[in-house]
């Protein structure tokens, strides 16, 4: 493969419309296949109602509704560490806007640091094509400095996380930021 | 409180018919406020295919099925160790059938061994009230042993397992045998 211009670009074209999280997924069922880590992401929290039971087929749910979840969509384990982390997504150049956080997922992250868990959020700026590893103390700090309002600068963000660097596959290497994270913690 | 025979029937009589898991929800959300550790249920797998959006209310999922878990049902972390562990109850006296546990459960609790993650089941014998922290790495051995099928015998599992000892609040406290497994890991 020639590595140029031209294979960025393609890069760069073939993951237009993945979301974060698919990228994210994808990295994960790479990293658990070559042993790396074991992190998934929890289903999403669902109230059922109703349950139907046809004869000869699997059972189907005939009413159910979205529950708010109650922690981080992503849990795991590497490297003998807990990680817990959310993925985080703006259009935004300029700063990151606390409102995309439920005040339980900052709780939660806050109770993962107090059991020296690994806590962090993935925010990737989607203009800028950057994306960034954001430790949980940081993003506590901002949320109580600014009580849960207003926005993060990206100059702030930028200065206080771990770069997710380019790669090829997977194409969001982010446990690359993470161990700059651990050496930093070590 | 009296602490006695009576409170000791009492007891058994009021966490009758409360499944196993329900018991270890009940100590789950005792050790989060408690700040003992973070170990949540995760979700039930589901695969939506029909949401309704109504007007001036709340989206109604209208078709769904549950989905086979590609892990175990609860993790999160205890003084900074990652925990991962499934729950499983028998009205056998003698023997644990491994019928009750799946492939993928097994290999999901093997990937979290090799990431030096601690993996375990919690296996309650409900006729002898008796409930068990049973290291994961035993499990391990006992399904490649008799190929998936077969029982493992209660002595074994007591011999290999911590015991949960009786406890009030939370009545299921769990933590305290797998403190013993951390003592013997140390
Ligand atoms: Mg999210
Ligand atoms: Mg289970």
């Amino acid at each position: 493969v020639r590595i140029g211009k031209t294979t960025k670009k393609a890069l760069t074209f073939g993951r237009r419309g993945m979301g974060l999280e698919e990228e994210i997924n994808l990295a994960n069922t790479y990293y658990l296949a070559n042993q790396l880590a074991v992190i998934h992401k929890k289903p999403t929290p669902i109230t059922i109602v109703k349950v139907d039971y046809p004869a000869r087929s699997a059972a189907k749910i005939t009413e159910a509704y979205f529950k708010q979840a109650s922690t981080t969509d992503y849990n795991g384990v590497y490297q003998g560490r807990y990680i817990d982390f959310d993925a985080k997504e703006t259009k935004n150049k300029t700063s990151f806007p606390l409102k995309n956080f439920h005040e339980h997922q900052i709780a939660h992250l806050a109770h993962v640091l107090a059991q020296n868990g690994i806590g962090f959020v993935i925010i990737k700026f989607t203009t800028r094509d950057e994306t960034f590893v954001y430790p949980a103390k940081h993003l506590i700090k901002q949320w109580q400095l600014r009580q849960g309002k207003q926005s993060i600068p990206y100059l702030e963000i930028a200065r206080d996380s771990f770069r997710v660097p380019n790669s090829l596959n997977p194409s969001l290497d982010y446990l690359k930021a993470v161990d700059q994270y651990f050496q930093q913690l070590d």
